[in-house]
C-alpha cells in the first residue's frame, strides 16, 4: 500500500529552520513515504495525509482535502490557532528531550545571573571597580515557575536541586517533588507573593493573553531580597505587557527582565528593550528546534497513529493548548 | 571544668568578614565557651585551645602554646600553608553544604554563559543586532572538572543533570554517577583532550602551582564545537599563569574564560582582565562563607572532638590540601 504524504509547510527564517536541513532529516527518517515541499508546484493535494509546520502561511492547510494529522514543529501552537481555517483534525505539538533541556539551560542560566547579580557585576567590570556585593544563596529565594507542563516542570525539578525555594502555577493541580504547586486563577495570587523571580512559561492562549502586566507585577514578593522582583518570559511575547514591564522596571515595581520573546520579532531597531539597563534580552533562542530529533518524533508519531495507537502530546483546541 | 578559649584569628575585609558578625555568630552556637579575638589585648596565651581563623597574620598561631586544633574559615588552605610557623597540631577545613551549594550555582552560572553565547549575545545587544547564532544543546559539549573532591563533586552533578558530557580529574580515582573520572598526572592528557570548557577547583599546592598555563591549554579540545575551549577557574590565583591566559585568548588557543581568582585581590586598576572582551571577570566571590553555617560547623567540630570522636576535613599537611 501507498504510504500517505506527509507535506513540510515550513515558514521560518534562521539558520535553523532552512527548509532543506528539515528536507534531509525527514528523508533519513520517513523510509519510502513520500514527502511534499511548501515550494513544490504539482502533485495532487489529495495525496497529503500529514503536514508538519513551522508558522505555515494561513489558509496553506485547508487545501489538502484528506489531511489527517498536524504536527506543528514547536512546543507553541499559537500561531496555529489563529488560522481559522485550520481544519478540524488532530494537532500535536513537539515534546522531546532535547528542547526541553534547551529551555532548562535558558531558565537555570537567567535565574542564575538575576540571582548572582551579573547585572551589577558586570558594570562593575566595565567600571575596573573590584565591589562584591553581599550574595545570598539560593535558599533566600523564591523561584516562582507560571506553566509546568513539559518545559516548566523540568526546569523547576532543576532549580529545587540548586536550592532554590521553587513555587509552580498551573491551569490543574500538581504535585512536583520539592515544589509547593498553585493553579488556577483562585491560588495565583499566594503563588505570586511567594515569587521573587518569575519564570513564564505558559504558551499563549485567550485565557493567558497580557497576563504579564503591572497588576501582577505589583503582587509579587514586595520584601525580596534582590530588592525588587525579576521576571523572566520565555513563553510567548503576547503573554507580556510590555510598556507595563518598562514603566515597573523605570518604578522599582520590577528590579530586572529577561525577555526572550516579544509582541514584535525581531525586535526594532527602535525598541527601549535593546539599550535599558535592566533588560537581558535574547533573540527568541531560548529552545532551538532541533531537526534531527523532531523529525525522529514525527516519524514515530505517524507510526503509532497508522498502527492504531493514540497520538501523544495532542493540543487541546478549546484550552488552546 | 572551664571550657578551652576559643581564638578568632578573622583578617578579612569585605562585609561578610566584619568581626562583629563572626563573633556574635560564635557566641549563639559556642555557649559558655570563652571567645578571644585578635584584636584583643591582654589575657593568657596559655587558655587557647582552639583558634578559627582567615588569613592570620603569620606567625599569629604561634604564640598560643596549648593550641589543640586549627579551624580554617574557608574552603583553601593555601594561605595557612605558607605559614612556616604553623603550629603543628590538626588543621580542619570549611565542608559544609551552603558553601558547596554557593559554588555550584556559580560554576553552572559560568558552564551556561559561554555555552550559550552570553558574550556573543550581550554584545548583538549593545548593537541592537537581533542575531540568534546556532546554538548547540548541551549534550554536544564536555565539561572538564580539575578537582572532584566536595566542590567539584557537587558542580559536576548538576551539569550531568543538565545533559552536559562531564569529565573529571583528581589526585585518586572516583567513582561519580555520569562522570568520566581520570586521575593523577599520567591521565591528564586524556582528560584535557575531551574537555571544550574546563572548569578548576582545585586547591592550590606546590603540585598545582601554575598548572593553568599555555602548555595545559593548548591540549584541549582542539576541535571544540564552541570554537575554542573556554577555561573557568574558581580554585586560586596561584593555579593559573595570568600572562598565558591573556597570550591564548589573543591567538585564540582559549576562546574566553571567567576568572574569579587571581594571582593579586583586588584586581588592580592597569589589569588588562578588567577590559579584555573575552574576560569575565568577578570579584572572588563565587561562594562566600556564611557566618551561620561555618561558626555551627566550627562548634560541631569542637564537641566531636571534646567528645573523642575524629575531626572531619583535615588537612594533609604534606599533600597541602
Ligand atoms: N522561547 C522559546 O524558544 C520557546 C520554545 C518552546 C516553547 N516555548 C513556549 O513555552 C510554552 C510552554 O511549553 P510546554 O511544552 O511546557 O507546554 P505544556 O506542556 O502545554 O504546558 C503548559 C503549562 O501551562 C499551564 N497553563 C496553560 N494555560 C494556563 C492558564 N490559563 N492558567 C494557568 N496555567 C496554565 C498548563 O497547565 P496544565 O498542566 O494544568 O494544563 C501547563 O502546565 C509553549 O506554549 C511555547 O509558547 C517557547
Ligand atoms: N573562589 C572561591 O570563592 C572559593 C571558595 C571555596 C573554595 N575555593 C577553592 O576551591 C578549592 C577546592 O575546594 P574543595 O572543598 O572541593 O577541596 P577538596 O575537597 O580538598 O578537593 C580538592 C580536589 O582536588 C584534587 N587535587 C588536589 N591536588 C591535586 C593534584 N595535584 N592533581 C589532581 N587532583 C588534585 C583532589 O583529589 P583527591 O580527591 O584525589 O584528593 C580533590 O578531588 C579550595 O582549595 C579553594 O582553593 C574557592
Amino acid at each position: 500500500m501507498k504510504k500517505g504524504t506527509l507535506a513540510l509547510l515550513i515558514h521560518g527564517g534562521t539558520e535553523n529552520w532552512s527548509l532543506e536541513r528539515w528536507e534531509r532529516r525527514f528523508h533519513d527518517v520517513c523510509g519510502d513515504r513520500p514527502l511534499r515541499l511548501a515550494t513544490e508546484k504539482g502533485g495532487d493535494p489529495a495525496d497529503v495525509r500529514y503536514a508538519a509546520v513551522w508558522k505555515p502561511v494561513p489558509g496553506e492547510l485547508a487545501s489538502f482535502p484528506n489531511l489527517k494529522v498536524i504536527f506543528n514543529l514547536g512546543a507553541g501552537v499559537d500561531a496555529l490557532m489563529a488560522d481559522k481555517t485550520l481544519p478540524k483534525v488532530p494537532l500535536v505539538r513537539v515534546s522531546v528531550g532535547d528542547l526541553t533541556g534547551r529551555m532548562t539551560e535558558y531558565v537555570v542560566l537567567h535565574v542564575l545571573m538575576h540571582h548572582r547579580q551579573e547585572l551589577y557585576l558586570r558594570q562593575s567590570q566595565r567600571e575596573k571597580r573590584w565591589a562584591p556585593r553581599h550574595q545570598w544563596a539560593a535558599g533566600a529565594l523564591t523561584v516562582g515557575v507560571m506553566g509546568l507542563g513539559t518545559l516548566g516542570a523540568d526546569a523547576a525539578e532543576v532549580l529545587v536541586r540548586l536550592g532554590f525555594q521553587v513555587v509552580g502555577w498551573s491551569n490543574s493541580p500538581k504535585t512536583i517533588k520539592g515544589v509547593e504547586c498553585f493553579h488556577g486563577k483562585t491560588q495565583l495570587d499566594a503563588f505570586l507573593r511567594r515569587t521573587d523571580i518569575l519564570v513564564s512559561l505558559l504558551p499563549l492562549t485567550p485565557d493567558t493573553h497580557g497576563i504579564l502586566n503591572r497588576e501582577l507585577f505589583s503582587k509579587l514578593n514586595r520584601s525580596s531580597p534582590l530588592g525588587a522582583p525579576v521576571l523572566i518570559n520565555a513563553g510567548r511575547g503576547g503573554l507580556q505587557n510590555e510598556a507595563d514591564i518598562l514603566s515597573c522596571l523605570d518604578d522599582g515595581t520590577l528590579g530586572a527582565v529577561s525577555l526572550d520573546v516579544y509582541q514584535v520579532e525581531p525586535q526594532p531597531a527602535d525598541s527601549p528593550f535593546w539599550t535599558h539597563p535592566k533588560v537581558v534580552l535574547t533573540p527568541h533562542n531560548a529552545a532551538d528546534t532541533d531537526a534531527d530529533e523532531i523529525s525522529k518524533y514525527v516519524a514515530r508519531q505517524i507510526d503509532r497513529f497508522e498502527g492504531g495507537q493514540a497520538l501523544e502530546n495532542l493540543v487541546d483546541p478549546d484550552r488552546g493548548y
